[in-house]
C-alpha cells in the first residue's frame, strides 16, 4: 500500500476562501477509484499549515490521481490563495495494523 | 521506519477549548527521542474531526511514548472535552521518497 504525507501553507487569513476550493479537491480526489484515503486538515497549533494525508492502493491509482481535473483545478489556484512551502513524501508500507 | 495515521473527534465548539491541551501533547511529543513528526490537525471540510500523523524512528521510541506524562495528561482530559471516534493504525514503511 502507498501512504503519503505532507502539507503546505497557505496565509491563516485566507484558509476560509481556500475552504471552499480544498473541499473540491478533496472530495472529488476521495471518488477516485484505489484512493483509501485522502484530507487536508489545519494544524492545531500553527494556523494556515494544512496537512495532507492520502492512502492508495497502487502506483497506478496515484498516476491516474495526477491528471485528475479537480487536481489541476485546485493547482490553478495556488498563485492567487499564496499556497507555498509544499512537501509530500511517499511511502511504500504494509497493510498496516489497527491500533 | 513507523508511520501513524488516524483521527478522532472533539465536538466542533470544543475545539478552540482543547487548543492548549492538544499544543502540550503535541510540543511534547514532538520532544521526544525517536519522534519524527507529530501532529494534530482539524479536517478543513469536517470541523471538529482531528486527523493525527505520526513518525517514529523505531517501535521502542513509540512504546517509550506511550507512558509520557503529557500524553497522560492529555487522555485525562478525553472526557470533559468529548473526545470520540478515536482511532489510529500503524504502517511500516521505507524510508519515504520526497515528490
Amino acid at each position: 500500500m502507498i501512504v503519503m504525507t505532507g502539507s503546505f501553507r497557505i496565509p491563516a487569513d485566507k484558509v476560509d476562501t481556500a475552504r471552499a476550493h480544498m473541499t473540491a479537491v478533496v472530495k472529488g480526489t476521495q471518488a477516485e477509484d484505489g484512493c483509501l484515503h485522502y484530507s487536508y486538515a489545519e494544524d492545531v497549533t500553527d494556523p494556515g499549515l494544512i496537512h495532507v494525508t492520502e492512502r492508495w492502493t497502487s502506483h497506478e491509482a496515484l498516476d491516474a490521481h495526477r491528471t485528475a481535473p479537480h487536481l489541476a483545478d485546485w493547482r490553478e489556484m495556488f498563485a492567487e490563495l499564496g499556497v507555498s512551502e509544499r512537501n509530500l513524501t511517499l511511502y511504500e508500507t504494509d497493510e498496516g495494523v489497527m491500533l
